[in-house]
């Protein structure tokens, strides 16, 4: 029997990642020098000035979409796309400048269409992005009825003091968790297998990405705390804080609590398997040189719980996770970058 | 029998028109006052201190994509993609910065995406346009097999001194036309469905769109042109003059030559409702107060024809165009904004 992996669900994350590389040699060329060094590759970072440069981010909602066509609820699938650009733009330090959407759909639905531009136009709200432009597409014969397709656009701003590369995180470093209210939007396709539809929790797929932008900035404003890195935890789950750092390794002593359909996926999936797919209750994780607490306190302000979960070792490279309250007595996780 | 326009092909122009309407009114609040104004809309122009601006665009290659999964040959869609987006940055005075894509697959097929990025970077050399980054889903069940979407977003600089607003546009004002390549990435709905599958020339519909940035760049720098606009002709044909400015009038006297694709397009179409909704051989309008010969001369050298073709009158939101050459002794077309 195949076991539950993302791989079998269709998506091939391995295969998308040697694609990845290779248009990355194709396109660079010359161009590396010229961009500014972002942490984890969350966002491009194009200098405008000798310290100023643009963060620029792009993403989709995946296969989250499907599950929003099949409820026939669309009114937050927009918060989702907004959440899975900006998150990415805090992770490198920039302050949100301006959001677009590409929205594509076989025939101009109004009451579905309306729906969907105001779960953006609150998604944006919550990031504090002005939706400044957009692209809506009617391409009869290319999509299922009542099927669609969004992108997203972020633009932000940085300069060179307030760019976080990730060169500063070092062993000690503080780890604190965010929480994610659910599985966001990544590994979908996978969930989509586990939790079928009629299931009782089918609906909770739906639950909307956590948008982090707001207290983020508070964050990075903050004299008292040293932001050394942003990971926001999205495809590759867990894995996701080895985008920081090729030196760090993480031990993690306390995870964050679970939201009720990881109880689901866990019965499903190898914790292995689980922390390489999915946020686990963590949708952004803090690498921080001093200001832990003051960290916490300032995403508990803007209603999101947070915890000092762990902390960077000289382990490059590797991750323990102590999982016990999730999986068990003495459950040990090992993630690898 | 129901004559052939763009709405017959399931392409309600005026009821997506309406949504966007929507959209802006939802969206903006109180951001108008915020962005720089730039010409027809063309691109969102979001200060970023007094004097320097980015300007933000996104688009898509619409049912285009279509023809190319038909005939197998997505080598050059990615062009059309840079294109669409690119050549309205330069319609506000904009100077290209970087680009990024969206890519979305059923199931990643290593020869076509690397046929597809392929075409992206060739666009975006075209266009002098670093392509910085890009989202690449796999989306299962979304899409049918061998379909896939692309969306494409650009982002250019502009000072106060560059932006072009339209404001100066004036009666007497020359009109510069810029060849186009064929239908290049609009009209595809009502194209595919006029030239069918089989059809000789079905193939002309896969003719990659011109990218006009690099002359308008070198235009828009030459002392001795004075450009109050520049109309990118996309979706709805020649009307897109009128987003340039309320107040002007147009008499096109001497057309550019049609792309051989037309000649099919004119037997079953009117030639109100194709200059309404194609480009009829003209990609991009130039308006100049000045420099009319020097334009030609620096599209010519960048290998595009182009040639004055008429003036700005004071006949607001109205345009006559001399289509005689095309459609026959005296044919007289009127549009209207």
């Amino acid at each position: 029997m195949e076991a539950n992996t993302y791989a079998g669900a269709g998506v091939d994350v391995a295969k998308a990642e040697r694609f990845v590389d290779r248009l990355k040699k194709k396109a660079s060329r010359d161009l590396h020098a010229k961009l500014w060094h972002g942490a984890g590759g969350y966002a491009s970072v194009v200098p405008l000035g000798a310290d100023q440069a643009v963060a620029l981010t792009t993403d989709g909602v995946g296969t989250k979409l499907l599950v929003a066509v099949e409820f026939d609820r669309v009114e937050t699938i927009g918060i989702d796309l907004v959440a899975m650009c900006a998150n990415d733009l805090i992770c490198v330090g920039a302050r949100p400048t301006a959001f677009l959407d590409y929205f594509a759909t076989p025939k101009l639905d109004d009451k579905q269409a309306d729906a969907i531009i105001a779960g953006i136009i609150e998604g944006c709200d919550r990031a504090g992005l002005p939706l400044v432009g957009g692209e809506t597409a009617e391409l009869p014969g290319l999509y299922a009825e009542s099927h669609f397709d969004l992108a997203g656009f972020a633009v932000g701003t940085v300069t060179k003091s307030q760019l976080i590369t990730g060169d500063k995180i070092k062993p000690g470093d503080v780890v604190v968790g965010v929480a994610s209210s659910g599985i966001h939007s990544n590994g979908l396709s996978l969930a989509r297998k586990l939790v079928p539809q009629g299931h009782k929790q089918r609906a909770d797929l739906l639950i909307p990405t956590n948008i982090y932008v707001k207290p983020a900035v508070e964050l990075l404003d903050d004299p008292a705390v040293e932001v050394h890195g942003i990971a926001h935890i999205t495809g590759g789950g867990w894995r996701n804080l080895f985008r920081l750092s090729d030196d760090a390794g993480f031990e993690i002593r306390n995870p964050l609590p679970l939201p009720p359909i990881f109880d689901i996926l866990k019965r499903e999936v190898s914790a292995d398997e689980l922390y390489k797919t999915f946020n686990m209750g963590m949708g952004l994780a803090l690498i921080l040189g001093a200001g832990g607490e003051r960290a916490v306190e300032i995403f508990k302000k803007h209603g999101f719980a947070a915890a000092e979960i762990g902390r960077v070792t000289e382990d490059s490279g590797s991750m323990t996770i102590d999982a016990s309250a999730h999986f068990g007595a003495d459950k040990k996780v090992k993630v690898s970058a």
